[in-house]
């Protein structure tokens, strides 16, 4: 921690912080510039991190130097990849994962029509949501139980693996009946039940960055997982809140390579929630895939026109594997190979 | 709902909407202008808002028309203001809370002194985290349930009644041991379990807004609340998250006037967390005040150089019973008293 | 234009509105809902825009049906997209352009050596700024004239067209002696004066987006220079404004398939201000060009490190070539191609 | 400035910058950290600011210590405030000052009775554009030199200095003939031609923040008119772009303390345009005087309905002297005086 004072600080001012710098146990290290001092805490991260100076007399501000994250940095695997591997499906590294299904579980025959085409196609991982957030309380909630039966016959017909998110921590046992992956969705980033519980169930865990969470807060959630012993967490970018109307979201694509030099985590886009259009899922798909995002989930449908929810952001199922071909081609552009299995 | 048909929209297109309005029980109104075709989409909200229009061949867009909360809005009570009683103390209407305590419940000593000088200085609710949200796994999380028998026994001393919030669910029956009011914080704004069990708990409600949720998503928050038949919201704006790095969050003051024409609830303003500097609470707290806001919801501290968490921020003890009384007039400004126990 | 009504509006507020919108001679057209009343004006465009009902007793709000630019939208050309001609070379439709440069004319020699890189590499535009805009007064400023006389040189001996930033109206002659293409910068998005004058002039304009304008706003600043009769414009995305620090700016890439639905202009991404480092502008290149950009611009130096300006953005001129014939890749994954002249 | 190493930078990456710090003639300080190394630079700032040093090997990231504006800070007048004399009226320190008038200028019979208005209200200072920057090139653009013909006849009528608004350099002569502040709006604020042209002119310059511009930029731009000799400037806040739709921009009043802090110069705050909404301006301006602004612009009508430009957002003649008597109330709260002439 660097503690910058302001100009004209007395010595008395200074002396107070290295007093309190050293109280801590840390050592501090002054110096004086010709209009500032600069006072450097150095010590055990979590006791600098708290001391308290911001409001002494004579303080300007303090600047953080450390990562306040240790577990999700890339220096703590010195520059090894995080690869997570879901029933032989791997993600991360050279390997790249496409993850679909509908938005939500709504009928027998959508959910197993549907899953049919995520394999056919190629893809590896089934996504289905049972409980659903939602922003009204007058919107559809989602199947809940039913809903977890039905991805549960979709995974037995195909042998595909599911994705699915958990909202309530009452409900997690009974998820982790069926996911082989659970979705900690946009709202929950910072639900710190959430991501303590499904971080001791050693889960593989797909962890949606918040609608106005920074990079940094992002790697901090995935650190209360990765800090409970679990490591298969797989970042995910969905779109940011900003001041553009013109689609729901803006997708935050630089993300990519910014999570990637500052964690060894796998990093996965939703194109679908940004764009909220079928067209432009595609364009945003293929961006993704060529900044070298390790997979993609996206929602499909076989008629997103009678979809209870979101069907207007929906790839149609009968033009899905045409998109995964060019998605795979994207992929390759930044070195990645769409597994097949 | 109207839904906006692209210049050149094709007789069979406009159709085909008409179709699909009316297979859901509503009316369909048609309005052919110069360049575009508007058509109205009348009848049953939720049967409206689900069309799943937006993906049809001609259509440009929606635009909602109704709100989509009931409960929350100012209609609902024809006017009415909405106040809300604690044991005795009120606010809303011209009714003016001041609410205040340490950040975080960290000893018997600071809470119980903290605890007099809120009641000294003649504000009415005691406020004390016992469970912390923390971005970090490695700061301090709060006392838990040590922290909640320290929030009784300042209450049982001080005769105040006591807001602390709540993080999980299954804390609930615990919380209510001590809680006359339950603080939601901004990052479980759309938590739903908790905001339907607090709902169905039937106590009063502090409800943050989520760093980056629009005031219809926080009246959509309250509308969870409302609708399991708890109308004892305090909605509590405590600053969104903007481009400014110079403080911690961007204090909308606007969203004062706004939320008081869109909701019967009162608003309350958190000055603390915005700010994150003890000079900048003042200005924003009369601000706030002088704005029209119902309440305010105030840090303190007996020494905030030493307090676990966000002493910065803290207005100090011996300043406190002078702050209230500025904060006072302001209030006055706008029309509300402060009502003396 | 459609005007919303509040829950209870009376007859006499309906019919205040509905006079008024007749009194500019557009035509009124009253649907009652259930809960609500709506009254769309349809009529002349600006009239219909002007009626400034918005503060009329009983008027809730007002929603815009019609798109506020006309000669930008996609409509306007009937779906054919524009194709701009530099001296033979060609942006928009399938054509893609790579334009390339460095940030700031600082040197002859750095000048010089670039532009010959430039070529070499297929590129077909020159870019260099002899005018910076810098928001501190302290900052190099640019060569100004010393900086267009080198631009010219390079000009000349390599054949290749330029682009470069116009900052002052009074410079306009001046710096249209040298370049083929004018770039206005983001600061500049709204600088009506700048928009008209080189919409007058007829020369291609690279209209940069505000790092806080929204994409109607753009396309608004579009139609001042097309509405001059000037319809060579290059809409260009470089980065928005949003609460993340990890990087400069959050490049917008929804931008790309939004704009190109919207209207008939080719689109531009400069990645190199967005991502602030060199590492970063590759992966977001390849995501411009598989997303559908018509084009990019990026800055490249020969020697980064001794750059007086945004060196660390940079693409090495040694890694240029290979640079190009890999985005090249991925904009023929769009469907694109770099023509080599 | 301060230059962090990444962890594990080898002697030689450390020493290569201490070579480039030391090679424009600065001093290198370097802390080794158990974890990272830190190299304070230290010398001219903006030698120092100019190093170019991001990109190097094993360089994490850079941390500036000195705020880059000078002339602007606070500091630069040791604690002593900047009182701005217009007219032999004062704005800044104690002395409250009050900012009213159309919107645009429309005609002779709104802008001499709106003036008179102000005057007998007890407003110091008279506001009207004759040169609009308007969204769209169809939207009314000011009525110009007509315009300024009709402010000097209200200017003489009622002794009331005026403020108006510069859009283009080359009117600046003319503007000067009447205007004894000249404004430079929102989307100018780094129209670095205009600053500096009005740093020369020497007359006093109300800044106008951009929507997404930082409040160290706004200092910045400030900075370009100080540079030129030029002290008087007035900084104003009037709302910034963010996600929230429910009114037009947020207006940031927790850049009242801030500003203050930072800078000797006065706060102006805008309430007009961030609220868009007569009802909104009050509470807003009530708050600005309250949160300790140095003054209020606003805009009155005489007949808002019948307003060519904003009508929904002015303040009503025949309210405003009511209104002005509150703001001072609130004012009062924050120790400030309006001055009655």
């Amino acid at each position: 921690m660097m503690i910058v004072m302001k100009e004209g600080a007395s010595d008395d001012q200074i002396q107070a912080v290295v007093d309190r710098v050293e109280s801590v146990g840390a050592r501090a290290h002054v110096s004086r510039g010709e209009l500032v001092t600069v006072i450097g805490a150095i010590g055990d991260r979590e006791h600098v991190a708290n001391l308290g100076i911001e409001g002494f007399p004579g303080v300007d501000h303090m600047v953080p130097i450390l990562k306040p994250y240790k577990l999700a940095s890339a220096q703590f695997k010195k520059g090894e990849r995080t690869v997570v591997e879901i029933d032989g499906r791997k993600i991360g590294g050279q390997h790249f994962m496409m993850i679909a299904g509908p938005c939500t579980v709504e009928s027998r025959e959508v959910m197993l029509e549907t899953a049919h085409v995520v394999k056919d196609a190629g893809a590896q991982l089934l996504r289905g949501g049972a409980y659903k957030p939602r922003t009204s309380p007058y919107s559809f909630q989602g199947l809940g139980e039913a809903g977890l039966r039905l991805l549960q016959e979709a995974k037995e017909e195909t042998g595909l693996p599911v994705v699915t998110e958990l909202m309530d921590v009452r409900d997690l046992e009974r998820v982790l009946e069926v996911a082989d992956v659970i979705q900690l969705g946009a709202r929950n980033m910072q639900n710190y039940t959430l991501l303590t519980e499904v971080g001791r169930a050693g889960v593989p865990v797909l962890l949606k960055r918040g609608l106005s969470a920074t990079i940094e807060e992002l790697l901090m959630a995935a650190e209360y997982v990765l800090k409970e012993g679990n490591e298969q967490v797989l970042l995910c970018e969905r779109g940011i809140r900003t001041f553009e109307p013109s689609y729901r979201f803006t997708l935050d694509l630089l993300a990519v390579p910014v999570l990637k030099e500052l964690s060894h985590l796998p990093v996965v886009i939703d194109p679908s929630h940004a764009a909220g259009r079928r067209d432009w899922v595609l364009p945003m798909s293929l961006a993704a895939a060529a900044a070298g995002a390790d997979g993609i989930i996206v929602e499909i449908h076989p008629q997103p026109e009678k979809a209870i929810c979101d069907g207007p952001q929906a790839v149609r199922n009968e033009e899905f594997a045409d998109y995964v071909r060019k998605v795979e081609q994207a992929a390759a552009l930044a070195g990645k190979e769409l597994a097949r299995v």
